[in-house]
């Protein structure tokens, strides 16, 4: 997807959020914020917004030093999403164990983000309402022909936290073989391999890194092995935003598993704001 | 009060709000972000936040060639106040006419402000909710005692619409010389003395222009009949945020009368974000 004019104030506002997270000192964060204008000047040097991003993340971790802003908010959002792991695995019980709420659940999950949800709030406080919500756009017709036949299964991660949640949607699939794919380094909240394995993941898929550290995987930058699963898997799943923006041009057919957080997105599904959305593109 | 660097990215997503309410071409609105961009750049230079959003908002009109891009949601919103003017009425003679509900009006007006609220919700709708809504701070006592030798009032203002508001004010003060001081022109959605005048200012105070057309009045720049004024007024109130903003050393004593709409002024008033605030400062 390209950038659009909203993505530059939302971006400088992200880089005020990362730059308070990895540093208390104002004159450093002066800093972040004035080298995040010089990058955002340059936005259309960049393929796409979480390209972009990547330079912002870079610029808080030159200037303060911290390699990971995101650390403990990553750590503090996989616990919660551990201490509700429980609900979750009720909840689908629930429901009947059906293929449509263990996706609505993985989906779900991508409520745990920092970049975007940055208040304390509790995720068990709004976690069942937002389980309740159905999908507006839902291409599960798709997908159960597709796992007719189908042997294994790639999915592109998220964020940390989230990660928990796809732990549900991959125990579902127990009769696949799945490949998790995640971010090669730390950036905003994303998932790593760190992060993935302490989210239990691998103990039910694969774990693997994209070879690429963008918060949205761009494919032209990711590993060859990467590449070897993306092109041979018979499904794809690319979770959140992040990949959305950064995934133009697939080349193969997958699956947009998110929930719609700001405008322009939204409107790029043609959904309203905060819809949960699961979509197939083909070739 | 100095300028903080929540205020950068904000700034950014008005100019673009400005820049799509002045023209539909894309590569004006990009034109309008990346000179805003290098404004944001110089953000030490400036005394405050309005000082800043007037050089923002200079430039969406030179770019788009509109000199009042918020003309038609500045008239919306004097239009949509008209027609709760008589809800107001009705709510202050329920609440015994009294001086609080009466300021407690005016400062709920600051709720028209499509510099914050840019989508299109219907005033009526969140009006009676906002109006039961009491000060957080409230420095009533210190006015009443004032009131008893006032002969006259200054009132700073703020938007438009907000001004439909003000005037259950000035009639509740029938008894005070008031004078009404807005922008000396059109600046985002705040209120000229034709918005003012189209509010039915003209018939219960004496409106005329600060001599300043920042959103806020900075002191320095405004005419000498304006600081005539209000060196001389027995009380002056300064509405809304920008006032607050721009107003920096007012010399004199004032009351803030305002809803802390962003973080960063419900931090400065140690308040809840969306609280009323009826504050007295003295010299």
């Amino acid at each position: 997807m390209k950038m659009f004019l909203d993505c530059l104030p939302c971006s400088l506002r992200q880089a005020l959020e990362a730059g308070r997270m990895a540093t208390d000192r104002p004159e450093l964060q002066e800093k972040i914020l004035e080298d995040s204008l010089k990058i955002l000047s340059g936005y259309k040097n960049y393929r796409c917004s979480p390209d972009m991003a990547r330079d912002i993340h870079l610029a808080v971790k030159e200037i303060t030093g911290i390699s990971d802003p995101y650390e403990s908010i990553k750590k503090r959002d996989i616990q919660s999403a551990k201490n509700v792991y429980p609900i979750l695995v009720r909840f689908l019980q629930e429901k009947g164990n059906s293929l449509y709420w263990a996706l609505k659940i993985a989906a779900t999950g991508n409520i745990i983000d920092s970049a975007v949800y940055h208040s304390d709030r509790d995720i068990e406080e709004c976690l069942e309402k937002e389980l309740q919500k159905e999908f507006n756009i839902c291409d599960i017709g798709i997908l159960e022909e597709k796992l007719k036949t189908a042997k294994n299964l790639l999915v592109i991660a998220d964020n940390a936290g989230e990660t928990v949640f796809d732990r549900i949607l991959a125990e579902h699939f127990k009769h696949l073989d799945i490949t998790y794919a995640v971010r090669s380094g730390p950036i905003i909240n994303d998932a790593t391999v760190q992060d993935a394995l302490a989210s239990g993941l691998g103990d039910c898929t694969r774990v693997i890194s994209t070879g690429c550290s963008t918060p949205g995987v761009i494919l032209e930058e990711t590993s060859r092995e990467f590449m070897e699963v993306f092109n041979s898997a018979d499904i794809v799943f690319s979770k959140g935003q992040g990949n959305f923006e950064a995934i133009s041009d697939p080349g193969r057919p997958l699956f947009y598993l998110l929930k719609a957080k700001c405008t322009v997105i939204a409107r790029e599904f043609g959904v309203a704001l905060n819809e949960y959305i699961f979509k197939y593109i083909g070739i």
